[in-house]
């Protein structure tokens, strides 16, 4: 194993970032670049690093975490200007950067080692970025040709942020991504696509289920055409499949709806019942969520009025109280200030936090264990 | 307001049985009826009523809680069997009972008003049965041509349940639950059934997105196939939609692998990303869990590090500043109170709230308006 010391991480994005706290924890020297001097600074500020100067030592990783159309090109750059580094990245399509990287400079491809950590958050940005975001994440390494000690080093850092590491080959790894990812979030905005025309009494019946089907479709056009197009290749036979199953479900509710004689087999109702089922036996083969640390917690729950300032006052309370707030999270009614603050706190804490706010006036219980 | 005394339950599933603790739980007589005796033992064992019998004094309402297919054969029957009652159901498609009961039984059809309660469980059964499932839940009725006595007595049910009552039109009803409900499982399943093929390795990349979008695909084949052959009317035009969707980003896909000229106008590219933007536009009519903000705010990040009552300075220091503050949100390890605090205020006072930070000596940035 060699030794993780110096790496320079280039776009403090919300995956450059997280890579920059996660090994800052551990002692490594990161160094942060950025096109936006601001996002580069926050990210700093954050401890993720210091932002990068043009005296700074030479790095043994590069980890490129830029928009995935421009990957290849920062890639080949990194190469070139620092000449023993090793240099990684973080796109969600490999075998076209591959491809890019050995066609510009195939005299530096051997120290390209593609990665893909299996990672991310609705929200985008420094801000959202987390120490811990790769802990106990898939993070893909496509070593292809690619020396054994370059991978290795690459490795060594998705280890270091607490990353679970896969080998793969980069074409398989594009054909898994298809399905798992990409066709998934084409999935999520065609059905969310279908909710626009709706009046507002109908899209009010919306429940739990549509919430988690269209999740994702919120993200970023632009990324998701740079993914999207990235890896055509691999998505076009998964979307074709998907397309004929959804002409069997149209072509099975339109002979229900025409109410046409049933006697066929297997008949309508078998047809959709038998697509359905396939559905369950994909979704069982999803591995279960890795186990997260589990620490006990108790919850106060303090009804905030809709008043000028009552969500002021009650963090002051909190304050005076000297009980550490371990999490804290509001549910409110659209657009007010008005509803629920609840104060996540240890367990032994949460009837002094209770009683403190019962004192002053304010409605708070302690909730359920979680 | 009419006065409810006694309701009769058939049907002592999820729903059923939770209709049966809730309004018991208020002092109605409630009695409880299920092809299965030890279906309906249990549901009055966890307090949802009693089992009914034959000297049963006759219900003001019966709720038709039985599978999709059967509602309105069952409806029908209650109507005759109870001449002084209103009858009701909670069916998840209502047009086809409407017209059923209408067909079947023109001179009772007077006494029926459809219902259908946005709530459900991946459990099923009485066992899984809360008194609380419909609290805060929207439930919608759908009165027709029915007299307005016949309609105030469902609604004060479903409002002695918790339920947050939308009057609808059965054909309304059931073009929304096709967007908001049935278009989404067939996409899960869908999505879902083109994971089967994939090696371990490759389903090992599964992550959040992917689960959400295929959670309710775990769903029981049959119930589906009952709801969807039931709601075919209203689905075609819908998939069809989805169809022409999904074809135009196979279409955009398969010009981009081909590498063929893009000097037309849309461009692939353009037509994924005007796709996935539509996505984007529906995903953000779905009300939120923290309600839409109807006004512009800014937000406020502060670092918190990881050091004991951190955060409670900071709540003391927000308290003291005088800022309203809108809503909240905290980004941090598992664990520890470390990480970044988001204070979300108008954009006039986002300064003034940065500036009594920073003096105080914390790290505090203006992100971006949203």
């Amino acid at each position: 194993m060699t030794e993780l010391r110096r790496v320079r991480v280039v776009g403090t994005g919300l995956l450059g970032t997280s890579v920059g706290l996660a090994l800052s924890a551990r002692g490594v020297a990161v160094t942060l670049v950025d096109p936006s001097p601001v996002a580069a600074a926050l990210a700093a500020d954050m401890g993720a690093g210091v932002v990068a100067t043009e005296h700074d030592a030479a790095p043994d990783v590069v980890l490129v975490a830029a928009p995935p159309d421009v990957v290849a090109e920062v890639v080949v750059r990194e190469l070139s200007t620092w000449p023993d580094a090793v240099v990684t990245d973080v796109a969600s399509v490999k075998e076209r950067v591959v491809e890019s990287v050995i066609a510009a400079a195939p005299q530096l491809a051997g120290r390209y080692v593609g990665g893909h950590p299996m990672a991310g958050r609705e929200r985008s940005g420094a801000v959202a970025a987390r120490s811990d975001l790769f802990e106990g994440r898939t993070w893909v390494i496509c070593s292809g040709d690619t020396p054994a000690a370059a991978r290795d080093v690459v490795v060594e850092l998705a280890l270091a942020c607490g990353g679970r590491v896969v080998l793969m080959d980069p074409v398989e790894h594009d054909r898994a991504v298809a399905a798992v990812s990409h066709v998934p979030q084409v999935a999520a905005s065609l059905v969310a696509a279908e909710l626009r025309g709706l009046s507002e009494e109908a899209v009010s019946l919306s429940g739990q289920g549509v919430r988690d089907v269209t999740r994702i479709a919120a993200s970023d056009p632009l990324l998701w055409t740079q993914i999207l197009s990235g890896n055509a290749q691999a998505l076009l036979p998964v979307l074709a499949d998907l397309r004929d199953r959804l002409d069997a479900v149209h072509d099975a509710l339109s002979r229900i709806a025409a109410g046409s004689a049933t006697h066929e087999v297997p008949g309508p109702r078998a047809v959709l019942a038998h697509i359905i089922a396939e559905g369950q036996d994909g979704q069982a083969r999803i591995p279960g969520k890795h186990g997260q640390p589990q620490t006990t917690y108790s919850t106060v729950a303090v009804v905030i009025p809709d008043a000028p300032g009552a969500l002021g006052r009650v963090f002051t309370l909190v304050g005076e109280s000297g009980v550490s707030i371990e999490d804290v999270r509001i549910e409110h009614d659209d657009g007010v200030a008005a509803g629920l603050l609840e104060l996540v706190v240890l367990p032994v804490r949460a009837e002094r936090l209770r009683q403190a706010l019962t004192d002053a006036g304010w409605k708070a219980h302690v909730l359920e264990t979680h």
